[in-house]
């Protein structure tokens, strides 16, 4: 293990001063060839082929040998781990604290976008076109044009505004749908008007749109008082169950049956206590799944270590 | 009514010499305020105004004093009618020759373009997220996953290119898809492979997106031949039935249970002969439909008018 990677791994790398810290960042360039990953996931030798050729690390099927330890649902640690590289977006399900200090834990936030985004559209288009009960009727033999609606035209509001919010955002551009948003870190993006807070988001739009991590901060914050606020039509969740108060979001849909809430991700999922209400289009948590899209995002993971490792910290939650 | 808008009308504007046709096509500019229109369809005051505001013209109640006739399905004629603005984009239900020599027929070509494109991403989506089968499964209180795959990084293939096809590049752009179009006209497009031939097209792709108008020449035109050749996944006919052989299709869809049919026409609708297959999607013509979007389309057959006295000759069908 060279010694730089260990000292940046072992050591907040914020309490590095600046120069130092770039000189450590320039040498790890160096290294990754001899450095070891670990899959603590089903693989097969195309998928380490492309770690190694993305990361120039070599696998080993050795856990304590391992440098990078990849994992999917649950880590795995060994003698030699230094680096924890997640293949999912999300760590919010992850007991961080549990990791030993010295062990950087990195998302692949950005990894899944794409599809993510597309199943925003997937959820807001069969809904406004009415696809499945159109589809249905044809399979019947009935031929009846359900009212319908065009997202050209129409205001969504993006709460959240990380790698997924902005791919929904440039879909909707193009779309033609006037885009605002409301997020903690404004980034520079065309064709946005910023709200100061989710609040007056809320009020301002047809569609709202949560693509924000869950964390304590954001658990429940979609409660009464922002769905009070809210005069439009749609809301989807896109993100994680428990960002939206389950009690004020039932009790919402309960009393504005002309409103709907389309998600992906559901209280309790896997396990379906309360059954989704009529006004719901609910899609079992697939956000991220994609067929052959999976190698794609895996490649995303390898991308994210070999960044860290040329001193980009942007994928680092511990 | 003004003479060269009569001689523009009367006259095919292919046969005037260009500096002639340059002379005439500067003055119209000044006299659409001296212009009639009528509605052959139910309209409200709002929507005249609308009309009024962009072309200038005055509504009349009298469709004999009408110079410019707009209309939905059926176009009417008066005794002044030298103009018949269609409200829909295609026209190929129209009998042209019934039409008196004298009066122009313009379609409202690009007057529902994102809503149509927007029908294509709807099928495709709900397809490929299998939002249909999902919502209910979670509806009946089962949280399972079914396979889904994504968009991005799948070969979409655009047969017609002009302003839905160019809508549909746009976003399946933005979502990552690879694009490649024919189209009798080549423009210039970012991003877009073109192929020289239909064949050739249909052999390099996983989607193939029919957006291209019914006429005597692309009727039937997917055929077993271009069936054959197609080795990917999905066809969507955003267009008309007749441009797909119907013998063909349900030939090729009952060898080929794995491959789908997302179409928003059928044969013979509204009335359904023959009951979709299980590998199809369908929904009811309703492409161009889009509540709100109402006035937007109709506000693009008053500008269609307008460009066309102004000289523009994009949206001629007669």
């Amino acid at each position: 293990m060279p010694r730089h990677v260990q000292f940046l791994t072992e050591h907040s790398v914020s309490r590095i001063p600046p120069i130092l810290c770039a000189i450590i960042l320039i040498f790890p360039k160096c290294y990754p060839d001899r450095m070891k990953f670990y899959f603590a996931f089903d693989s097969d030798e195309s998928i380490r082929n492309i770690c190694n050729e993305i990361t120039g690390m070599t696998y080993t099927p050795d856990i304590d040998e391992a440098d990078v330890v990849f994992f999917g649902p649950k880590p795995q640690i060994g003698k030699s781990t230094k680096i924890l590289q997640r293949l999912y977006a999300g760590t919010d399900d992850l007991n961080l604290s549990s990791i030993p200090a010295g062990i950087t834990v990195l998302s692949n936030a950005g990894g899944y976008n794409e599809p993510v985004a597309e199943t925003v559209f997937a959820l807001l288009l069969s809904h406004y076109k009415k696809v499945c009960r159109h589809n249905s009727d044809m399979h019947a033999g009935i031929y009846k044009k359900l009212g319908v609606e065009t997202l050209f035209g129409k205001r969504i509001g993006i709460y959240g505004f990380g790698g997924i919010g902005q791919q929904v955002a440039k879909i909707a551009s193009v779309m033609g749908m006037q885009v605002a948003a409301y997020s903690r870190h404004r980034i520079p993006f065309p064709d946005v008007t910023w709200h100061d807070s989710l609040e007056k988001l809320a009020e301002s739009i047809d569609i709202l749109v949560i693509c924000t991590p869950l964390s304590p901060e954001t658990k429940g914050i979609i409660n009464a008082s922002i769905l009070d606020r809210f005069k439009g039509n749609c809301i989807v969740n896109i993100a994680r169950a428990n960002i939206v108060d389950q009690d004020s979001m039932l009790s919402f849909l309960s009393r504005n049956s002309d409103k709907y809430f389309l998600t992906d991700v559901w209280w309790g999922e896997p396990n379906i206590k309360v059954i989704p209400p009529e006004n719901c289009v609910v899609t079992p948590h697939i956000g991220g799944n994609g067929g052959e899209y999976r190698n794609e995002a895996f490649a995303r993971a390898f991308r994210s270590v070999k960044s860290f490792l040329e001193g980009n910290m942007h994928n680092v939650v511990k």
